[in-house]
């Protein structure tokens, strides 16, 4: 069967050969309902992206490397990543990045070494930052590189997918004002992270938008875990003139807060507002079900892998850094500001 | 270097020949300090397991195909099969288990044909049963397969790696027995699946030591969503004499049923107890905290990987199914029955 043309799946798909581009290229100015008629139309015609043999002896696995491989936020990047993956016919290793002696004495591969040794076709990294000296290994080897929401601003030359962080932080802190809170608590990550500074950038915008000035006592910086949210917004609610709405970065941190505000005899949302960040399966299992803002990490797997076959097929591509939009799930946390 | 001997092994660790072999066999009845000191061992003479070479130009990829890679069963699967493979230098390709069409009018591969066109050495199966004809495809190939929970009986010359339901249930039902209940609720999974009909003769089984006859209204099979769990504690509450005290054979269910009972104006524990099963991590977010049966699942994803890596070996297995042991985690959601 003869490759189809982009003209053909064009004419199959009802849009023009620029959009069944963008499709391909991955780019984000295309609707769903326009995507979703373009890969039918792709599918139907057999369409198979370049440099990936329809068929052959050898099958190519790309890596997804994580700092761990335990809950829902490595569990929907790995879905979304296999599922686009496998499209294509790629096979996906998963794998802990491990660096190292883990094994006691015995000093045990890095995981360079171990997806190098291998022959991985690429890499993509989650929750991770990898040296210098990794991607100067990585790029020795031609095994190319993408990362998933970078901890730090990445070298000029590492493709990265994020999300819209600030846009999301802006966006949660938006819907507390809205609701008439002024004094509205932060909890975000450490401060050399880069989602996390991007997120305090958004609150602040949001709440500058609003006219509304930023107390510095209301500003925590946590690590990721349950315990920390706690303890944070433990901190926050001993000041004087404690916040009535929280906007904290992870939905972690949020149930940890949920319980320093349990502690407290707060109820949510009657007496504190809570707004989340991420919209893992953990928002919707807590009472009240948590008002967030959604990462859609699935996608963000999808996109990484569809980056990284673009690098494998030696594409260079427009820009170094895809951001996929959040959306704010409104759930049961968060009410109006009662007046005193 | 040449291969160390068990004898050196056993000598470092301080143990008998006969125990390192029991811990290279995976045998169950060493303790974990012992398993300790001689993987110690292991380690220190850079013991390598036989048929896998210390380094060589091919690295073996196995593979782990699961119904759905979402949600924190597969992660702890995942997670518990990735780390043991690390240590002996295996690599872990994951994957969903399609059968059938996704993909439009273009019918993909199955799960089986992809891992042997690529050469699997060895794949576990999760929460999916293979089909005979993919079983025996799968031995054509040479490919070894190891099934995680098996839904049905599985043919006898399939290995499995479950956990005790029956026993996990019957210390379920015996918790809420001595708690004073008597009038216990049952829900659990399809009524063709191997470890709903375990975990409800484990129920029966504790019952019955406990002198408590078996009321048939109080027995519900739901599947296994949230939505599911709702729908059949909504039902047994609306029996003339409702439970005071409900097993539910997963985590999931038992959270829908939290739903069903605030619904009905019932609060955990004081009205009704409720214990679950799976130790997920969302049995600790939920409030109140859910008493748990924990399987262990991470031990699981570990024990399949070892007792594949036996038959990638050309080793024939003592007993074709391994049980791992079942905990139960009491936490808030269950109390003493009151007295009427």
């Amino acid at each position: 069967m003869p490759r189809p043309t982009l003209a053909q799946i064009a004419k199959t798909a009802g849009v023009s050969v620029s959009t069944v581009s963008k499709v391909l290229n991955d780019r984000t100015d295309v609707s769903q309902d326009t995507r979703a008629k373009v890969d039918s139309a792709l599918r139907e015609h057999r369409y198979v992206r370049r440099g990936i043999p329809a068929e052959g002896p050898t099958v190519r696995t790309v890596d997804l490397v994580m700092s761990g491989l335990d809950g829902s936020w490595p569990a929907s990047v790995a879905s979304g990543m296999e599922a686009a993956a496998y499209e294509v016919g790629v096979h996906v290793v998963v794998s802990v990045a491990r660096t190292s002696a883990p094994l006691g004495r015995h000093r045990g591969p890095d995981w360079v070494d171990r997806i190098i040794e291998r022959g991985s076709a690429g890499v993509v990294l989650g929750l991770i930052e990898p040296t210098e000296d990794q991607l100067t290994r990585l790029r020795r080897a031609r095994v190319p590189c993408v990362v998933i929401d970078p901890l730090s601003d990445p070298s000029p030359d590492v493709m990265s997918v994020g999300t819209t962080n600030w846009t999301g932080a802006y966006e949660g802190t938006a819907h507390l004002l809205e609701l008439g809170h002024r004094r509205i608590g932060l909890v975000t990550g450490p401060p050399d992270h880069l989602y996390a500074r991007a997120r305090l950038a958004g609150y602040r915008s949001a709440l500058a938008a609003a006219g509304v000035e930023v107390s510095p006592e209301l500003l925590r910086h946590g690590t990721y875990e349950r315990a920390s949210g706690a303890e944070q917004v433990g901190a926050l609610l001993t000041l004087p003139e404690p916040p009535t709405a929280l906007f904290i970065c992870s939905d972690h941190l949020a149930i940890g807060g949920y319980e320093a505000l349990a502690e407290a005899g707060l109820r949510v949302p009657d007496d504190v507002s809570v707004v989340g960040f991420d919209d893992l399966p953990e928002a919707r299992w807590v009472h009240p079900a948590l008002t967030t803002v959604r990462q859609p990490l699935k996608e963000m797997g999808r996109s990484a892998l569809r980056t990284l076959l673009r690098l494998m097929d030696g594409e260079e591509p427009e820009s170094r850094r895809v951001e996929l939009a959040t959306t704010l799930v409104v759930r049961d946390s968060t009410a109006a500001h009662r007046k005193a």
